[in-house]
């Protein structure tokens, strides 16, 4: 095996030759000086490279770091005069979103932005927000989405932990934002630049900007900073905080990029898609679609509240083909009074939802509309979906329970997402694909994250073993499809047995009267622990004519009884700004009921 | 900034952490010692790297290098009954591909096929010609697939170059490989083992094995060999020598995956559409979609030879949705006998061409016909596909001429190629956007050949500036998209004029008695050269009615003078395995005819 070799010194400027050696990387600029390592397990066979081809080189004709702000800059193009943005009366083109992207990068350097410097935003889905899923990253900065439901000791904390050097506020959640930064101040921490999204106020106040002034000020002829490397942070994304402290994932470029396409690919989403911005965009960045709508010039309809009638207006305006929703979201469709519901779709709506399992009856109803329900699963870990349910044909022939039930299974990793398998913990051996035997749900590829940002020790114990460790358990079907039986943290060990609390809700949201449930465990003497019940009932049902004893005789008589919930709650559910259950409030409640027996 | 630092030993074997010291990393197992240089262009920033922030590692959990073999492990659960591939009787589902090529991959192995070792196919589009898409890369090995058309002495002399260990033959080109082998074997060059691809005529040579044995002495077991890095090659494709000696272009595992992706993405391929193998496999790994198709699920359609009828019958037998073809195949559709069309589709059908500009008058009759065509464009050396001309929805309210002339030009970079241009060759400034400055087009992306194996001088060549400069000359229009106006080698200069031949032949396409025109350059005294015409005319035209002189005529009224044939011919015009003219070979003809004036 030769190696490659430089032909001429005329090349050194252009293109850097690979060697073996292990002298760094030297390019005459003299401005940078950098190595990469590359990891991979040891195979039973030599190490083998191109490197070891005779001929070959790598140099910026043939390697560039993926990035999803090429996404923008080709559409600006392909897609230039179509609409890139709708919200309200606000209409934007695709070379507008570009040319706005392009200004506001450049005032974010004015501004004093710098590469690897973090930019929050606090804010419901506005154009804005959009638009600085491109600027930031365009800027170099790495883009920090904090929750709008965040109240100002918790803005402050996560300001605090990402140094911030700059946040983006709307105008409703102004007050809030100005407590966070009084917090901060409070503490000698130097709190971040303060912008406003809007100028409806007309604000004129020293203590902080605006973003129409920013794009103003801003100028067409900025160069972009492409990451220096695809490993380059581009987004935080502190974790919803169900059942612990936020944690700050990392996303990068690399997996950015790549995350983009799986979705887009597995909501299939084809060129000029009309996408309704449903889920928040500071949740795992939106699935990554803020990025994945550019890359098939899709046209954004941005809505700050979700609601169902906000829902069918869009379809039927804007002609919407494609949105993601929480199940809870289809829930509230489903269940929503006959005026919010405007029937027939104009045409087949596709719908990603992922968090729960859809209940069968949400799913039947819902395909009933017209919309088509694709059952995704992924974590904020996993830049959001990581599988899909992908349907089968034959299905369709099946009766429709049979048929929801196999749609309510997680499914299979998409095409970015390397190998998912269910393995046991300890061991680290995959589970029988009998439907049946629990393990943990574990992820191997480049849309996992890089890890948590200062808490090593949290990276680690989430990758032991080489596979990121999704804290679910579940089964793997015959067919390869993975089901979620709870999470770790959720499982009730009632008499020794687990119970999987989806199991319970599952069968509690096929009661006509069940509006949302949930289930955790209760402390019990004799069981250890014993279901719990949390449920909220629909319209039209109370406690007289639903009753605990009849909610747990239905559950008695579709489950083995120790799966059966001994308590029975209704009342409405805590939820998280994503639309979860809060489970961990419910089960503080449980635990502050005591011992059953 | 605090670096990244190992939690604990226990780390040591799954997680590898980056650091920027210049020492080799070095895993615990011993068998590997490697190292990547990471290279880009200096901006005018610092540095800035995710290594920078706390808390991030990089390991088999967030990282595994970008590779095909993926799409088949995956569409083997997800689409695991559904076709993966007809030809004539012969059906195979997914899980059935997927199993066939474990198995194959075991056989190489047992064959001696190690990891970075060269497997040559020489055959039309067999299914086993997709099977080896994959079971070649699952074995280690490089995928070399040669033209069907070559010549014994052109098959030895790629054999030699390419050092095969092994090549897959069909029986119909058996004589043409044992000649190519005795060629070897007479330059005492040890020839590769030889498999037949099919066992039709039960071969029991002991000179050479059979594909069928071949699955049958295979295992399931099989543990694929991953590629070490995303760099390393996946397949080698000789250009087709129209203009010089084949160059033998190699492609990478991350290259391989990109391209992929961005032309199902471009070609608006849905999960499990049904593609038609018109394109051979042996031309930039059939534009990479042997790899795309398995990513989507789609059902592949062989057939062994290309004709208006076969087409037809497969639209309507299998629901072909998609397929690619050289604008001559479209040309065939269009000029064929009504016997062999088959009509109305039973859908609209897509169609990907490239290698020339459709003639507007092809294109209105196959959109007529009921067939999508999007043009696209690209070399070997960009795995294919690497622009396309999206058309926009308000072209189609402009008149067809106006239309298809838009449509006609190359476009825009595809997704995964990160930047086109065309600039001049020496000062490298790009041209105006004015759709007349002509320059050269050139490239710069992750789906670049990493060079040409075993010719360092023309690697450098091709990436002189940082950018793959393709050979082709073009302009920019005010829209961003490129149109071609000439391959380099081919303008004309006439009286210091460039006359570009691919405009004099849109003209001549234009008449409605020409099938095909192919425009070179005829040495002159006075004016350098002139433009020379070579042309073959439609069923029911001859030289009687229709003349030199009225060829000359109709395109003198159409173009510039000089730009008008001073030579016409009426012949066949020769062309290569994948459809495209010889203009060398008209070249030589119009140089021998000697000087005009």
């Amino acid at each position: 095996m030769q190696r490659v070799l430089a032909g001429s010194l005329r090349w050194a400027s252009q293109i850097h030759l690979p060697s073996f050696s292990s002298s760094l990387f030297f390019d005459n600029t003299q401005t940078q000086l950098q190595q990469y390592h590359h990891f991979h397990s040891a195979k039973d066979f030599e190490p083998q490279s191109w490197n070891s081809m005779e001929g070959l080189v790598q140099c910026s004709a043939n390697h560039v770091p993926l990035s999803p702000i090429g996404f923008l800059e080709r559409s600006s193009k392909a897609y230039r005069d179509n609409t890139s943005l709708i919200y309200g009366s606000i209409t934007y083109t695709w070379l507008q979103t570009y040319q706005r992207c392009l200004k506001l990068a450049s005032s974010l350097t004015q501004l004093g932005i710098s590469p690897g410097d973090v930019v929050a935003t606090f804010s419901y889905n506005l154009p804005e927000i959009y638009e600085l899923h491109f600027a930031v990253p365009m800027a170099g900065g790495i883009l920090c989405t904090l929750n709008a439901r965040h109240d100002s000791a918790m803005v402050s904390t996560l300001l605090a932990h990402s140094e911030a050097k700059l946040i983006f506020v709307e105008p409703q959640l102004l007050e809030t934002a100005l407590g966070a930064l009084d917090l901060l101040a409070q503490k000698d921490i130097k709190p971040p630049i303060l912008v406003l999204l809007t100028d409806f106020e007309s604000f004129t106040s020293s203590s902080y900007h605006n973003y129409n002034n920013l794009l103003e000020n801003g100028s067409y002829d900025f160069e972009v900073r492409r990451p220096k490397s695809e490993w380059d942070p581009i987004s935080i994304n502190y974790t919803s905080g169900t059942t612990a402290a936020p944690k700050a994932v990392v996303y990068t470029h690399r997996g950015a990029y790549l995350n983009s396409i799986a979705t887009v690919l597995l909501h299939g989403m084809g060129t000029r898609p009309v996408y309704l911005w449903s889920v928040p965009m500071f949740h795992c960045n939106g699935w990554c679609l803020p990025w994945g709508a550019a890359a098939q010039g899709a046209t954004n309809i941005c809505i700050r509240k979700v609601f169902p009638k906000a829902i069918f207006d869009n379809i039927h305006l804007h002609k919407v083909t494609h949105f993601g929703a929480a199940p809870t979201v289809l829930n509230m469709i489903v269940n929503s009074p006959k005026d919010n519901i405007h029937l027939p779709l104009p045409h087949m709506v596709e719908i990603m939802t992922g968090g729960s399992p859809p209940p069968p009856q949400v799913m039947a109803r819902m395909e009933e509309m017209g919309f088509r329900v694709n059952h995704i699963y992924g974590l904020t870990e996993t830049y959001g979906p990581a599988t899909n349910c992908v349907c089968k044909p034959e299905w369709d022939a099946l009766p429709p329970e049979e048929r929801y039930a196999l749609k309510a299974r997680q499914g299979l990793n998409h095409l970015a997402m390397e190998e998912m398998d269910v393995k046991d913990s300890v061991t680290m051996e995959s589970v029988k694909a009998d439907g049946k035997t629990i393990g943990e749900v574990m992820f191997r590829g480049n849309t996992v994250m890089s890890g948590y940002f200062k808490d090593l020790k949290a990276t680690e114990e989430a990758f032991e073993g080489g596979w990121f460790r999704s804290g679910d358990v579940g089964v793997k079907h015959e067919d390869g499809y993975i089901q979620l039986k709870d999470r770790k943290k959720d499982v009730v060990i009632s008499g020794g047995e687990n119970v999987s609390t989806v199991e319970v809700e599952t069968v509690l949201y096929s009661h006509e009267a069940v509006l949302e449930a949930a289930v955790v465990a209760r402390p019990d003497k004799l069981w250890g622990e014993t279901p719990c019940a949390f449920v909220t009932l629909k319209e039209g049902f109370d406690n007289n004519n639903v009753s605990v004893d009849h909610i747990i005789k239905f559950c008695r008589d579709r489950l083995p009884h120790y799966m059966a919930p001994k308590t029975v709650v209704f009342e409405d559910l805590p939820k998280t700004s994503t639309g979860k259950i809060q489970k961990y409030i419910l089960k503080e409640k449980a635990r502050a009921m005591g011992s059953l027996s």
